[in-house]
């Protein structure tokens, strides 16, 4: 079912580090043509202001794991976060009845992962938003990460017919780079058009199938018995997300220069290689499989 | 006059997210072999305690901004960074008569700015070590930045006979690369090698000239009325450290994607080309002079 969009919410900020989206946020607040289209409202929000302000990924924890509907109505959870995620389902939910039809959430990464298109349904409108973008930027990768709506923890759940997550990297924290600035404003635009498009029932042309990554498992740095990390991503597999990773391949490299090599039985692809936002978790990367998507009629 | 080197101090953490220095130090407690040396003995020390456990830059001010002799003796100054290099001052120094002869201190950068050696003196002992570890490491770069060594804010101007900055980029904060990891690690022990050499009398067959850069300013990002930043590092400029900067040459792009170009009347060099930590103080890259280098005989 896809019913009428009525209302499209565009967030920035909601790690507070991520400059991208903080900038576009802001330069559509001055400029808010750009993201007009005449079939649905465009709503623009800062996600996480004290985290902006501070330029730290968050203040108590992290606000794109709060949103799941259990915790959302658990009066105990008062972190920063847990509070912040609180209004922004009162501004933009409720999540079991959603005011905003549809949230797109901006986000950047220390990984090379370049235009990632993260979507956690396989509803029609967002694997044919997905699509449509890897059609006009053929460089994006599909990041396929399934969760039910209501238990799912993204901002970009509490969106009624869900919401799209646009990644970008490679770029370090508290920083603004042109090109990921750019690309993620240009997708942004695409997934506004591709709406527009639905909404008023224009014809478009995207295949039945195309080929995307989804979220195995995340695998841990070295570390020593005390838990302190005493490795790091090896140099051969370092930018290299979304390629394979075969049995023996190097993962990691110890503080010594040792190699510590992949030991599972069947070959694997890498994302979020050398994430710096992971290693308060110790995480070094996740491991994804290839897999074909496919757009289902509606 | 370079008289004997009995104590080294190499320091690591001095900016918390600079995690590169921060394993090392680590490292080297487990394998002091590495940094041993005969004529002199090597110190390890993390400088900024509560910013590494936190992962940022500094809690209260950059620490690397404090060695100041009139700031150190001043008592009203009491954020936690100026506290801690009153200790390190008591640890290594006192800067009047210190008790350690030379600091290696090690940082990175978001900026592409390769191996930087950053000295603050043109005294013999520094100038010969930088181009000790230019011919093991040709890539590396020449960064000077001439100050008194009292007056100096660097933590290396703690050492009685000043002190080396080794600073390796591109590198997110909060994050680990095996490149600059042990390029890094190389560094230091050149460093190492040639303070073992001039101590022990050692023939080092050294240029007398070499081509480095020299600080002339830090040049801000645009910003509109209320201070906020508008604007970011031109795409054609992005990780062009070291490389010439002619008048009429972009400079920046607003949000709205417009060139603003340099318009200064003489060819300059970028360093520090969009580094995160400069964000803060609004910074987008520094203004450099190519210059030759003499080493003066003793």
């Amino acid at each position: 079912m896809n019913d009428l969009i009525e209302t499209v919410a565009i967030t920035g900020g909601t790690h507070g580090n991520e400059l991208t989206g903080v900038h576009l946020v802001k330069h559509w607040l001055s400029q808010p043509d750009e993201v007009k289209r005449d079939s649905f409202s465009t709503e623009l929000h800062l996600a996480n202001h004290k985290a902006i302000e501070e330029v730290r990924r968050y203040i108590d924890q992290d606000l794109n794991r709060q949103f799941n509907l259990q915790e959302l109505g658990n009066p105990a959870l008062t972190g920063y976060e847990q509070q912040r995620a609180k209004s922004l389902n009162e501004i933009l939910g409720p999540k079991e009845k959603p005011r905003v039809d549809f949230i797109i959430d901006m986000h950047t990464t220390t990984a090379n992962m370049g235009m990632s298109l993260v979507f956690n349904s396989n509803a029609p409108l967002l694997v044919g938003m997905a699509f449509y973008i890897k059609q006009k930027m053929p460089n994006a990768n599909l990041f396929y990460n399934p969760a039910n709506r209501l238990e799912d923890n993204f901002l970009t759940s509490l969106g009624r017919l869900n919401g799209f997550l646009i990644e970008v990297g490679p770029i370090a924290q508290g920083l603004l780079n042109y090109e990921v600035y750019s690309d993620t404003r240009e997708a942004v635009l695409h997934a506004l058009d591709y709406l527009e498009k639905t909404n008023t029932g224009q014809q478009i042309n995207l295949p039945k199938q195309m080929t995307g990554y989804q979220f195995i498992q995340k695998i841990p740095l070295p570390t020593n018995p005390e838990g302190e990390i005493i490795g790091m991503v090896h140099p051969d597999l370092q930018d290299k997300d979304y390629r394979v990773i075969e049995p023996g391949d190097p993962l990691f490299v110890n503080l010594a220069g040792e190699t510590i090599a992949y030991e599972g039985e069947s070959a694997v692809y890498g994302a979020f290689i050398n994430e710096a936002a992971y290693y308060d978790q110790k995480i070094g990367l996740s491991f994804m499989k290839e897999i074909d998507i496919f757009l289902e009629d509606e």
